[in-house]
């Protein structure tokens, strides 16, 4: 499967809108459809053409990525917004009816296109997205690269996470070290929260505290890699574990597993996050797990599927998802575990490998 | 000036759209009222009151960062999805009219809204963004600090351009170094081009390739200090420049601070574009002039007000904008030159440092 096949597996979806054409707005569709990375473009793609269209900075960039994606299309480029977007009317009023992303195109944006276009905008949602979930092997291989590559970074720093050192220097060792291995930069803000009030901020920002003894210390750490992004935690107790960071890390860990294991073809997301959520919420602490299970992962950091209470999918062979219960309660910190896995016909493969049967670093010597 | 002032400057000016109350949606205006940093939330601020809606990950930060702000509102959080929306449907109901954000809102969102909500939503656009573009003194400061830090790295990392590096290691060393430097990481993705091809991208990401003896290398580099941007870019030869290097950098150079001279309040952005532009066409090379002059940097790398073409912004005092014009072509390469300034009342202050007067490092000393 190659980024030229993808246009023709969106095409077969878009033939159910009613849409004869789909005007693709989402930078990341973009990327998926033609491999180009650029901050301002957009794709026209017809019952038989494709069409870039993109401003000054990128006409040459587009050109370039496309023939190396190995992509047939056409690159428009307009030296001002209004040239810009006189190319988009151009190839829509060619057709009869253009599909628009409405989860992605802004209400004044739609007011413009209905009075410039000559054709009826149909709105669909996620057609692109449909696809872009189900990754294929080149896009899974990337992934995984990505996660050896967080899992290397964080292996190498853990064993001095009681050496005195602030969040911000945790981050910015294991964000280096990601480069130096390899990754365009990390994934996401890493995240290393540590202490009773930072650590019970799920998204914490790292700062100038100190990790001291005693603490949780939780590390979200991911790489990007040719666009495609993993995602990790593990959390840690500095010195020896209390009764409840003990309690509460085996509870976490326990529901993390229990998760990971359940993953498979078929299974809602919902039933996902309650495999997670009930076990936390039998040992008494729901109330601490105040996020979803996780979240798809590939060219975003946060993409379908959503695994939470609410969540209605399906998951399918080729979903890459996050399974990360945790729990958090200022006085306390916060505890999280976090895999990435890609389903399978056989349940999934689990692309993090970092250790995560103890807190306690350095760990100790697996079996 | 303070973050708990600005809700007020807003309230000022959305008596003028025929709404009650704002709902806003996109997150840097979020941020700029509020102090949150959070990646989900919304705000509606009433006559005399202001909420921030959020979800389980993010109700102790909101509050914490809200109060170290002086922002004195309430916060309410969602669950999931649902719950999250239902707070949003409860907060407006109580208003006859709603104003929402047209160019941040989806036309799903907006469906969804329309259908929940009782009451009328009224499109606004740029309520919020039309004071935040107005920056306080605590804001230039941060940028300034932002400039300062970009402009050390650079310095440090010049000198060894011409020692067999490749642009991702310059790249790596740039983005070290800045953080080290108190930055929290780079402003957007550092470009690094070098060479007659790579250079002749406005907007590359660095490779592997080695800068060598006679190419123009472009180096756009900018620090993120406290969600604050800098923006600066310098163009490098490496060795004896060539007749053609020579004369385009001093063109580029020439319209550069042509523009900064001439920003002034009362100026339309578009005949800031013209001052730089009317000068690279004079010289010849119009065409390869692809890109506007500049854009507002803030919360934002790129924001309110662009220099382009078409702007037809008028240039204010606390205005923060870049000026850069730029030459490319495949083949020769490219030269940028740009710089970070603040419109003041007597014209503007440069608050990027970096030497500029000659393209070949190391730098002579300046008189």
């Amino acid at each position: 499967m190659t980024i030229a096949q993808r246009a023709e597996r969106v095409r077969a979806r878009l033939a159910h809108t009613g849409a004869e054409a789909l005007l693709v707005s989402d930078l990341t569709n973009v990327r998926w459809l033609t491999g180009f990375t650029g901050s301002n473009g957009w794709v026209v793609l017809g019952p038989d053409q494709l069409t870039l269209v993109t401003d000054g900075r990128y006409g040459e960039q587009a050109a370039r990525q496309m023939a190396l994606a190995g992509v047939a299309a056409e690159v428009l480029v307009g030296a001002t917004g209004a040239e810009t977007q006189g190319h988009l009317a151009g190839l829509s009023r060619v057709h009869r009816t253009i599909g628009f992303e409405a989860a992605h195109v802004s209400v004044q944006q739609h007011a413009a296109w209905a009075a410039a276009f000559g054709c009826t905008l149909v709105a669909t949602i996620g057609v692109v997205e449909a696809e872009r979930r189900t990754k294929d092997t080149a896009e899974i291989e990337l992934i995984a690269q990505a996660c050896r590559i967080a899992d290397q970074a964080l292996a190498e720093v853990v064993p001095t996470l009681g050496n005195g050192l602030t969040e911000a220097q945790v981050r910015n060792q294991l964000e280096i070290r990601m480069r130096e291995l390899g990754a365009v930069g990390p994934s996401y803000d890493t995240i290393v929260a540590t202490g009773p009030l930072n650590a019970a901020l799920p998204h914490h920002r790292p700062t100038d505290a100190v990790i001291e003894d005693g603490h949780t210390v939780i590390i979200d750490v991911g790489a990007l890699v040719d666009g495609y992004h993993s995602d990790m935690t593990r959390t840690f107790v500095i010195g020896r574990p209390t009764p409840l960071q003990h309690e509460l890390y085996e509870l976490v860990l326990a529901a993390q597993q229990a998760g990971v294991a359940a993953v498979a073809a078929g299974l809602s997301t919902k039933q996902l996050d309650a495999v997670c959520r009930d076990i936390i919420t039998e040992g008494g602490y729901g109330d601490w797990f105040t996020h979803g299970t996780g979240h798809g992962v590939g060219l975003l950091i946060h993409e379908d599927p959503f695994v939470n209470r609410a969540g209605d999918a399906i998951l399918q062979v080729g979903d890459v998802v996050t399974v990360e219960p945790g729990v958090y309660r200022e006085g306390f910190g916060g505890i999280r575990v976090e895999d990435l896995v890609v389903v399978t016909s056989e349940g999934c493969r689990v692309l993090t490998a970092s250790p995560k049967e103890s807190p306690c670093p350095p760990f100790p010597p697996t079996i």
